[in-house]
């Protein structure tokens, strides 16, 4: 039922979006009644971002493929292709729709995210391990390095993206962290301040 | 004139954002016959693009401190700043609202940074004259990598932005500029690819 319902959600977070998503509709196209979701999810947003956590999960897996930069250049990769899948369109389609800049979203944005750079953890580890990178470095700041130039792209400077981005991306985040820039007191040290700005940029 | 009708759009923009602005608006609160603006700038996207590029050249100008770590903290500070103001937080609204994917906008974000890339320049040449930088640095590429995960915490991952987050994007920045993985290179390669992708992603 988790995998059919889960299923569902994304069919129609593609086929009519975030906002107009509902629970029926849901429910319908996975053949069971609306209670049956709401006993597992209590409502839509844990829902979807359930159904995003797991689905990209599947799609955009952390590799391991015995070198950091091998898994950074493959992680990349994935993001690109996912993005341009139409489950990453319907997300993007979302970002830019208005309805992101909500406070219950940007809780659920703060939570898939929180998941991501905990699965990335180990990559990381493995890295360090290995004498790839230096200790210390933080595995969400990493991550954000190396997604970051593919959402500008995207979301700000309006280019196209491509094998060669998430190459780029990828080279340009393993550089920041074998230079040390990525270390944990840097991301600590911000952390402590979000508190104070948090509720002003997102309300 | 000039300053008046684009101090008056800036204001517009801030006070009702890009999709309801209104030339005949923009007239009335700079105290202008349409006429005059439509003779100047032929149609409002023209209008808001040369607005926004005026005032950031004039909010977050590209600073010349004889260093270029003095440069790139200073500049990501300033873009900060500039991100927190209320005409900032106006064209961050804007690129949520739902109108930022548009074709036309799209045009007018690459004309806006094509703008800003050409600035940054001279920053970029003095650095590689003075042995900051290695030959070839792009300073697009620059930019972008600094600017890349300032946009990122405040439209993907929803975290709050300070000097904290200026300065580990200037410093990210840097370190990949100093390992040579921000050179014309890999730029030219990916702009060769773009024709091909880009009526995709903006279409």
């Amino acid at each position: 039922v988790r995998a059919a319902v889960l299923a569902a959600t994304l069919a129609e977070l593609a086929a009519v979006g975030y906002a107009a998503l509902t629970v029926e509709d849901v429910a319908r196209r996975a053949g069971v009644h609306k209670t049956t979701i709401y006993r597992r999810w209590q409502d839509r947003d844990r829902l979807i971002l359930d159904a995003l956590t797991d689905h990209v999960a599947a799609e955009v897996p952390m590799p391991d493929t015995g070198t950091i930069e091998g898994d950074l250049l493959e992680l990349a990769r994935a993001l690109v292709r996912w993005l341009q899948s139409t489950a990453g369109q319907a997300v993007i389609a979302t970002m830019v729709s208005g309805v992101w800049q909500q406070p219950e979203i940007a809780e659920m944005r703060r939570r898939f995210y929180a998941d991501r750079f905990q699965r990335a953890e180990p990559m990381i580890v493995r890295a360090i391990a290995r004498g790839e990178l230096p200790a210390g470095t933080n595995p969400a700041a990493l991550i954000k390095a190396m997604i970051a130039p593919i959402y500008l792209r995207l979301l700000v400077t309006a280019e196209p993206i491509d094998e060669v981005t998430a190459d780029q991306a990828a080279t340009m985040a393993l550089a920041a962290a074998r230079a040390g820039v990525l270390g944990s007191r840097g991301v600590e040290e911000s952390r402590s301040r979000e508190g104070e700005t948090a509720r002003r940029l997102d309300g």
